[in-house]
């Protein structure tokens, strides 16, 4: 009756936003197990995060805490209700400022909106590599500090552009000289890399379960440690086991189930980053051997990657379909994730696919640039 | 490796949280086809609500709105997730009130919290019905107007206690008249039983896809018109499509495919409501018949009932687990929804289950009845 397709189902996709979130095969079995609505809800003592079976409670207050390197964790409706929980537990009144990186996400932006921030962005580099440094942040965090008051900072690691891996060490050690506390924005790293608040240093980590950790959407990750924990946890004044920034309880049912189901799957993946990084690496040296340009930093550290592509570029000029020839040539090879109309400027994801899936999409751009060449 | 049972499969589960969540045949077929992180991201072009592909544009802009009787309908990521949008997006500064009936869920209060509200509750007729009605709803907003800035109030239809439904109509008006907007909950309507907010009066309906939409969590709606939709979907400054109050996107992924798939299974359930109240009546009579005491509106109007149950409360004084032995007893049975411990007040819903189904749940009860006075 209302069954919908999935057009790109048997594609090679390289879209950074689906190449992490691909389930597991466990987190397809739980999926059908745990399909009803409210199904983990089955044994609730009021709390999603208390829930025994299925173990929830093991998950946030012990493995999930351990994976990111902090003393608690809590699951959330996406990374970026995570950050705006964050955010709103620490506004106070008046005028506050959040310094975030230019390379920000842009729920990031919005989020800190929503809580009502005066936003500081630190700008990148620029061309080519577009990185954040440590020393651009300490200026701006200054800046603003002798403005105003900052309530937070939040770094993109890595960021959603150019997938750059920005000093989180220094940047966190600045903004604690500073007395700021600072929140990492791991969306595109917990999950597919190493990655612990730690070591790292900054108070906040956040973690999106769709887009790095196998799992169905939406559903995201924080941790934090004991400093903050009376904040972020802040009970209702009437309902005393009902936490007010997670509004009671977050990602009930499937959401948390293929999270967990995934969990195993995904603490052992992180441990092959090597080879990701390695294989990213080849596949840009090779769209480079094509007259492809890749941004940001180089060698890349991280499987997403944006890419400047004069020869697609010139094609687009001149082609029937105009901007829009990359999109149908890549259809037609069953490529998918470079969004339609994009030729000059374009970023993907290695992540997860194997190097024949790779090959087949260098071949593929070899293929049609020189058909358009021809 | 990771694999969870679920382990109230195969049970007859009469827990209120969970007779409206079930997945429709459609909505298991999607959860496979869609289960991947990011999945409806595809074709997206910078909005979970403009998505052609699949089909959520559509589904937002027309069928939901027609559903719930509104112009206009967001998706989120619950009931609790929309009301917190609408207190959040409708909170001026300095103190202001929210006033809820004493029956509201406590999602709504810790929501109230989290959007910085003063809480006035109306409370309810107390024993045996629990009514919230118009009359004492006028009096204490009038109270409160008297003495502060009321910038909503809010109305549980039906309540997720008693299964009460008040006069939305008459509250709406009286609303109306003091020039505070009305936001209806109706987690426990929308999808159930036939609800427009066209007809009921007041200015927002949230309702929610895990608890009665056949939908998979954590999934919700939220219906407004045109007066509050500028309020409601307030854009970024900086990225010009993203909405504030749904940090750009909400339920993406699984969680808006299952509540689309199973939309034509729940619009046609919700014609088949009058066979659903008579057969809570039904179901009431026969507990009646056993020495329970249904609370709440009766003849009782919904399928969520509270009943008060002597002859268990009784036994539960010698009995060997104590108030343990009906969780046991039920369990044994395969019963599940009445939660471990509870024996003399207990809640229970009888929708989408089958006489026979319902016909073996009061036996069971009849039989433990008679073991324990035997």
């Amino acid at each position: 009756m209302a069954f919908y397709e999935r057009q790109t189902k048997g594609f090679v996709n390289i879209d950074p936003l689906q190449t992490g979130g691909r389930l597991s095969e466990d987190a397809k079995r739980v999926l059908v197990e745990w399909g009803d609505g409210y199904s983990v809800c089955d044994f609730c003592t009021g709390s999603l995060f208390e829930i025994k079976t299925p173990p929830i409670r093991t998950f946030v207050s012990k493995l999930l805490p351990e994976f990111l390197g902090t003393e608690y964790s809590r699951i959330t409706n996406g990374a970026r209700e995570a950050k705006y929980a964050v955010m709103h537990a620490l506004r106070g009144k008046g005028e506050e400022w959040i310094v975030m990186d230019g390379n920000a996400h842009y729920s990031s932006y919005v989020a800190a909106e929503r809580a009502g921030y005066r936003i500081a962005l630190v700008e990148n580099s620029e061309y080519p590599e577009f990185r954040v440094t440590p020393e651009r942040f300490a200026e701006v965090l200054d800046d603003v500090a002798k403005r105003g008051n900052v309530r937070l900072a939040l770094i993109t690691y890595p960021d959603g552009n150019y997938g750059n891996l920005p000093d989180v060490r220094k940047i966190a050690r600045i903004c604690e000289s500073y007395d700021v506390p600072l929140l990492v924005n791991g969306a595109y790293a917990v999950g597919r890399m190493p990655v612990s608040l730690k070591e790292l240093g900054g108070n906040f980590i956040v973690g999106s379960g769709h887009k790095s950790m196998a799992s169905a959407g939406p559903v995201g990750v924080l941790g934090f440690n004991e400093d903050f924990a009376d904040r972020i946890t802040r009970k209702s004044e009437r309902y005393r086991n009902k936490e007010i920034e997670f509004l009671g309880c977050t990602a009930r049912g499937v959401a948390v189930m293929t999270l967990m189901a995934s969990f195993d799957y995904v603490a052992r993946r992180v441990k092959r980053w090597d080879e990701e990084v390695e294989k990213a690496r080849w596949f840009s040296r090779k769209m480079e051997d094509l007259g492809m340009i890749q941004l940001g930093e180089k060698p890349h550290n991280h499987d997403l990657m944006f890419f400047e592509a004069p020869p697609l570029y010139e094609i687009s000029k001149k082609a029937k379909d105009g901007r829009f020839f990359l999109y149908r040539e890549l259809k037609k090879r069953r490529i998918h994730g470079i969004k339609p109309g994009l030729t000059r400027h374009f970023k993907l994801s290695t992540y997860g696919l194997t190097r024949d899936e790779l090959r087949y999409v260098l071949d593929s751009f070899e293929e049609i640039i020189n058909k358009y060449s021809g």
